[in-house]
């Protein structure tokens, strides 16, 4: 082991700050406090979208005193927010004055079409944080402490709370699926939206193809929320749904697509293999099983946003994962399916498999 | 606004994932997303600590299910956490074979003598976390919604826990200081040292210079800690306390130093205005206050550890900060001291402030 020491000190006149030549050499505990205090970014974000501080800056309140007032904080807080959030890389400062970043401009100012705020309230919901409290008792027991099976439970109602806010940031993934499918092409689609949440995916595919149809499939109180989302695309005369469990309830057959969007993480390869077997069973013939995922590579630590789901799936279920195309390819071939294909598509996180029976 | 675009869409034979070219482009919410999973990062490195898998992998204990059976753990919790600590830097991967990262080899294994995981449970402590649970209502307010005046209440057994806990991160800066007062050339020096907590600063200075006298002065419960570690140090004859707080107690008089080492961040300006008056005149003819401090820059917004440390203050205190140097010297100056001198020793986080009467 290597001993610390101390940087060599230089004395530098009264005012100016020097920096000692051979810093670059030393160990630092930097990154290390920086993860200490890593929590600190989420709830900064949080306050910042709950405060609208985006919105304010991106409609040209950039002191800390105009976005105080507009937010009815105190301008302290919001100095050190911005100041935090300028640390960051979500806000500029020049002078006195705050400005968007990029992704801040498209992604938090809620005047921008592509507005993800909403997504803290599942990211980021209390039940979410409150499953990371002991992460050392979930690694222990290698899966979710929270009871009732984590967010996998039945009815929880997290995901009323993920189809109402995680719509936004699942447009991108949808039209990529909508292009993957060809959906513009058009023609007979029947289309079985598994575990459809806020319903985009299969709405997308209704408003690339007239004559899509789209069943979805969920609990009764998520379903809800899809259907509102149909009725606003205009396409709720070509939808319908089956509500319950995914494992439980009849499926239908005739399906030319089954789409599986962030489902399949949440249970274990046997679990499912047998969903697997049962979508197969439900496709007609020519149709396919599309699977959006955050798949790792088989190193399980890159790509770094697929690489970390995996922590979610053991902070919040009890046997979820991230797994590579090679472990997807099994469980599809394991169910009855001849073979995959696996799409990337950066900057998204997710991966696309698309399986034939 | 910009409209958020789909990726193109690539083709790519069955089990290859294809990159299209344009990808860099387009937005990109993965850092978004990164921050909204944060918290995990803290949660992590927690676990890893709590579970000790650096001092594991440290002592060859490199798979998964190596690390698991020692640490008494499930391997897939171990292989997952130990992926996401290889995402972040802190570990190495090699087919199953997990490494230390030369940070974590440094500051993580419990057998290095620089180890700092203990830091965690200072700085993960569940009421600082706590203090974060609703960061909007702190900004709203500008200053912790903590009761009991936040961190800095009366006799917060949160410092007794920072001296057991923080001590081996105070080891670079309190030789530092040792080197900026010269202890090394010995004489009479008699120290005083303001909220002493473990300790450290005033003992090294006494390591260094036989003939210095000591004085601590913190909670009294705090000074168990300070005198356990005089007396580790072998400097316990001349280490004396004064028990209570720094803005009540008597501190005397004829100190050649003066240590306020991470203390005047906790508090607004005239505050620390008032306990400066009373160092100055604490001070032998020739004596020297000793500031150690998060400085950010004039813009507050570089460098990044000096100026997210006003985040803590903003959830953990009702009116601390991370003052620039500007500012500081401006509250010496009112005090009533002539001169400071300003040193930083990256990368080192924390600032010296030497100042003059």
């Amino acid at each position: 082991m290597n001993q610390p020491t101390a940087p060599e000190v230089v004395r530098k006149p009264q005012g100016a700050a020097g920096t000692p030549p051979a810093a670059a050499a030393m160990p630092n505990p930097g990154r290390l406090f920086q993860t200490f205090n890593a929590y600190q970014q989420t709830a900064a974000m949080q306050a910042a979208i709950e405060l609208d501080v985006f919105t304010a800056i991106g409609d040209r309140q950039t002191t800390a005193e105009q976005i105080a007032e507009r937010a009815g904080a105190a301008e302290r807080g919001i100095r050190i927010l911005c100041d935090y959030l300028t640390v960051m890389g979500f806000l500029t400062k020049n002078e006195s004055h705050y400005g968007l970043a990029p992704d801040a401009a498209m992604f938090l100012d809620r005047r921008s079409p592509a507005y993800m705020g909403s997504a803290a309230r599942f990211l980021d919901a209390p039940e979410m944080l409150k499953a990371f409290d002991d992460l050392t008792a979930a690694v222990r027991k290698g899966g979710t402490v929270m009871g009732e099976e984590g967010t996998v439970g039945v009815e929880n109602p997290i995901w009323v709370e993920f189809a109402r806010s995680m719509a936004p940031m699942m447009m991108m993934p949808a039209e990529v699926i909508s292009q993957l499918v060809e959906a513009d092409k058009g023609g007979k689609c029947r289309v079985l939206d598994i575990a459809a949440g806020h319903g985009l995916f299969g709405i997308n595919i209704a408003r690339h193809n007239p004559q899509a149809e789209i069943v979805a499939l969920d609990w009764a109180s998520v379903l809800k929320v899809a259907q509102e989302n149909a009725h606003k695309s205009g396409v709720e005369s070509r939808y319908s749904t089956i509500a319950g469990s995914a494992f439980e309830v009849e499926f239908g057959e005739g399906y030319d697509l089954v789409l599986l969007t962030n489902f399949l993480h949440h249970f274990d390869p046997p679990t499912n293999e047998e969903l697997l077997r049962r979508v197969r069973a439900a496709l007609a013939p020519g149709g396919r099983a599309v699977t959006l995922e955050f798949v790792p590579n088989d190193d399980r630590v890159t790509p770094p946003e697929a690489a970390t789901f995996s922590m979610i799936m053991l902070g919040s279920t009890p046997h979820g994962d991230a797994y590579t195309y090679v472990e997807f390819d099994r469980m599809f071939r394991h169910a009855g399916f001849t073979r995959s294909e696996h799409f990337r598509h950066p900057p998204l996180p997710e991966s696309v498999i698309i399986s034939y029976p």
